[in-house]
């Protein structure tokens, strides 16, 4: 089964990651409500020398998407899955039941199917039962999910407290709390203004929350390549992006054998994984529009949500008026589910039918507590594109089908463009907010210009950087691939790094104080040349390092007191100290320091330099 | 002497890049009132197929930094120089003279020396003349630089008009003229918001302008390596800048043969050339800050300003008495020439020798038509250390030095930060424009995070992105080893590329109509699948046609009608050819389709929606 990684009694499938980050470990904190430990990634760093001796730096903690996979400490076999730790605090509710498979599909002969999950009874809520995390917390009650949210989001808050200025967020309208409470959580829930993705069939995820009031989260993508792959290489796809910070998960596969390359994928996921039903419906008819129907769509929603899909994104506000909208734009309809929908609306002149089936669809996602991602099947495709009727129109009927949904307390969040210009990136937000009445939004980029294919990860960061600050609460990644093939491992990493720096500069933006103590962190730590625990403390520590080996590869170089750009004798950061040293020996304080600068010299210079120009 | 790339007539020399981009020739403008070619890059682009035949897409025209080096026309010696086309303008203002030159420096003897540097009688304004653009402007003259400029900004006007919407942008005050005249560079340059870098012995630019009322420039640096490489090295590195799209260079060597490579630098050179004087009157005294005059500094400006250094960047605003306020900084000061200033200063216990010298300054500047790029010493170097008193305090003696040098009509730019979380950026430049009377503002960055080492080209442009759409001139590049290493050409053209997106997105933004004009064309290009279009019109051809490749390497896909995110059936882009299809059968135009639309149709919904629940 599960072959040795060489990590002594560690054992791992040959071809999934799982080297723990450097100087990094995991930290569990246990619950206080409900019985389970929450993981962290605790960075250790090395105490600063000081003239008085040396100086402890505590470790830093931070939020940690990768699951057991940096956990040596766990045995994985991708064979059983990781471990269905929410099980149990799903069969205590009381309000599920196990159900005979709908789905009755069977994999080709050539398929590695994952054990057990032909002969699996999934959970359903029992008749007249509402599992939706939003209906508990419309009942005030706060779920173990909830909990384990708030001890994430928290990030050891009470380490939070350190010296040192903090600056001063601007939320429009979003404000992030002090301290994350399980109450807090319930409560935005229950709002609708935050969704936890969790369906009862995914019972191995480690319950995470969308919300503009808390850390801002980004979705990466995969999809499975036609050519089968092994099991190993399909999972990794998947491990890979939750090591470099992915918190949740689109399954885009088309092609065949989508529902067996799924359940591999979600029963090693420790992330929510979303899914667009609408590309395998299009599978089973052979890839013709106007042959989908709405009970084959219904069949696929009910088979996907058995198997533990957390969300779905829906293209319900597509309507049949809308897509001539689209006729002169540049771009026309660029979303895959957006046209496939119009085609069909075309074909037969007939309404949408996840619009028409709406309320059948909420039926659904109740009993198994699946999120709409109400998809924007409009979104421009180019900045000429940006902000048109049709885009406007479609996000209009999403806030109305959010009220629907959450008239069966169904969560809901909202995907948005695409492709911006930084001047219209606010009106997308302000729009949404109030047309979608607060429900997460959850957007593609923005792009902010469209003539740097190759580059659109940064193209991008820019827009989610700034969509982020604005309160959107996720942001779906874009790779260097986009709009020209397929990403690799490298583009996805890029994509994902790319797309952590967007969120976490706008967590900075919005005054979160976990976020700006990590960045404090690391600059102190480059400040200090102590080098190692800048890499560690980097987004990416391994590229950190590599970069700076390549010019100064000696390892007495790390611990050097300068660096390769300035050399020994020509280093900005050691004339600072000589600056503390003066102070400190004129008394000057922070406070006398300032008064004594700021103090209105521009006489003196006007005398000086009128002197000086009388001699030239 | 200069050897053959094997391009036919076309010479030159080993180990310089010469190619010229894919689909794109050189285009040459005449100037009306002056004698002289602009040049532009022109992308080809082949005609769109529609049903009634072949409609062909006009060329693009689009700015171009890269010189006569992607001209195959044209010869390049390194050893002779690039034309000095500027020297007959020069010359015939009758302001100019020849002077020996003041520089008695003698080179190292394994050192090759550009040949005649020795016995070159460089310019200087007459006794009592003054040679700055800001002079002539003021006077009211048209300056054939200013005429150059402003064809060089137009891109073509007259072939802007096209169809389709032109987002109106939001320039913050700036507003970009639909026309760029020759006399709206004059009076930009005249009031100080512009600035025209132009050393009158740097006679061989392409002259160009920084103001925020023009296209948002990038400034990319260089620095000569301490183990001395050969000359086509040293040259191929701004050779490299300028083709990625660097509006201006700044050499930073320090080291060996500053002087002698300089000149090879500037001889060769297509753009503007700045340098931080400190850094090589550093080198005179060893490296000793302490050991530093006034009396060397000077001779070290003159030095640079015979050579042809088009702006100096110059620390003036590192005041004694705000060098104790960053003291409890997490970072102290992290400017390199911040640093030599603030430890000269304090070991005198005297004020900073380029701000009580700071008049004698500008006599030297006005008699080369040298500019100020006055240094932001004190800028922050981590988001803790971002807006505080020290930036600012010294922020606002800028804005005095701006007035005493328009006093001598000494052309000034200011530099700014640095590490800036997002919600701190606008400040920044609101401040700048007032406290520096609307000079122009030249910023590195900021970077919105410091948790990305490796990727700070990103967290980086994600702030050059903001504050060149607020109003920012000039962004400073910054690289993907910043922090961490000296760049290698990858670096370099990642760290171009990056920035020309963020000027791109800023300009954009502020609703520049070529700017947009350029994204149409690719995007429309995208969508008819005009693959090698869409790789030409790309800010780097190669790397988006070599992404494509790496997915559908055969000849034929880059004509085919797909793609290979999407597959020949799937495709959204071939669907939204139905839907115009459609809507011309239906006889809908545009408005009649929006119109149609948008009528509100939740009754009809509500009814269905709840005939639906009902039977639920």
């Amino acid at each position: 089964m599960a072959n040795s990684n060489g990590n002594g009694k560690n054992s791992a499938p040959q071809g999934i990651t799982r080297t723990p980050f450097p100087g990094s470990s995991k930290r569990y904190i246990p619950g206080k409500l409900h019985n389970f430990q929450v993981p962290m990634r605790e960075i250790k760093l090395s105490p600063t020398k000081t003239e008085k001796g040396m100086e402890e730096n505590p470790p830093l903690c931070v939020y940690d998407t990768s699951g057991v996979y940096t956990d040596l400490n766990v045995d994985i076999d991708l064979r059983k899955g990781l471990k269905p730790m929410r099980r149990d605090w799903i069969l205590k509710s009381g309000d599920v039941e196990e159900v005979d498979r709908f789905y009755k599909g069977k994999a080709a002969a050539d398929v590695e199917v994952f054990p057990g999950a032909a002969t699996y009874k999934p959970l359903k809520a029992k008749k007249g039962m509402n599992v939706s995390q939003m209906h508990y917390a419309k009942k005030g009650i706060i779920t173990p999910e909830m909990e384990y949210i708030a001890i994430r989001e928290n990030q050891m808050m009470e380490e939070r407290i350190e010296k040192g200025r903090f600056h001063k967020g601007e939320g429009f309208g979003a404000v992030i709390p002090k301290v994350v409470t399980p109450e807090f959580v319930r409560d935005e829930v229950a709002r609708g203004r935050a969704i936890i993705p969790s369906n009862i069939n995914h019972p191995e995820i480690e319950p995470m929350i969308i919300g503009r009031n808390f850390l801002v989260k980004i979705n990466t993508n995969i999809g499975n390549s036609s050519v089968t792959s092994s099991i190993e290489e399909e999972v990794e796809k998947m491990i890979w992006s939750v090591r470099w910070g992915g918190d949740t998960l689109m399954d885009l596969s088309t092609g065949k054998n989508i529902h067996e390359t799924r359940e591999w994928i979600v029963r090693n996921c420790p992330v929510p994984v979303g899914t667009v039903p609408i590309y395998q419906a299009l599978e089973k008819v052979g890839g013709i529009a106007e042959d989908l129907t709405w009970e084959l769509y219904r069949d696929t929603l009910i088979e996907q949500a058995e198997q533990g899909v957390d969300y779905f994104t829906i293209h319900a506000g597509v309507l049949l008026r809308y897509v001539p909208m689209t006729a002169w734009r540049r771009t026309g309809i660029v979303s895959r589910g957006g046209s496939i929908h119009a085609k069909w609306c075309l074909a037969h002149h007939k309404e949408n039918f996840t619009y028409t089936h709406f309320e059948e669809i909420c039926e659904i996602m109740k009993a198994y507590n699946v999120s709409f991602s109400l998809g924007d099947g409009l979104r421009p495709g180019s900045i000429d594109d940006a902000n048109d009727d049709a885009q406007f129109s479609e996000l209009k009927t999403l806030g109305e089908l959010t009220k629907k949904a959450w008239n069966h307390d169904v969560q809901v969040m909202i995907e948005g463009p695409g492709h911006v210009p930084m001047q219209l990136i606010k009106e997308n937000m302000d729009k949404q907010l109030v047309d979608c009445h607060e429900a997460p939004f959850y957007t593609l980029g923005p792009l902010t210009t469209d003539i740097a294919p190759g580059y659109d990860h940064i193209t991008s960061a820019i827009g989610a950087a700034m969509i982020g600050w604005f309160g959107t609460a996720m942001l779906c990644y874009v790779t260097p691939k986009e709009h020209l093939g397929l990403p690799n491992k490298d583009d996805v990493r890029a994509g994902v790094i790319a797309y952590k720096i967007a969120a976490h500069a706008a967590d900075l933006a919005k005054g979160h104080p976990a976020a700006q103590r990590w960045d404090n962190a690391l600059s102190k730590a480059r400040f200090e040349f102590r080098w190692e625990d800048q890499f560690n403390l980097a987004l990416d520590p391994e590229l950190a390092k590599s970069y700076h080996d390549e010019t100064l590869p000696a390892d007495g170089a790390k611990v050097a007191h300068f660096c390769s750009m300035c050399g020994p004798k020509f280093c900005s950061m050691k004339i600072t100290q000589d600056v503390r040293d003066y102070a400190n020996a004129k008394g000057l304080t922070e406070e006398t320091a300032i008064e004594e600068g700021m103090k209105d010299m521009s006489k003196t210079f006007a005398d000086t330099g009128a002197e000086i120009y009388q001699k030239v």
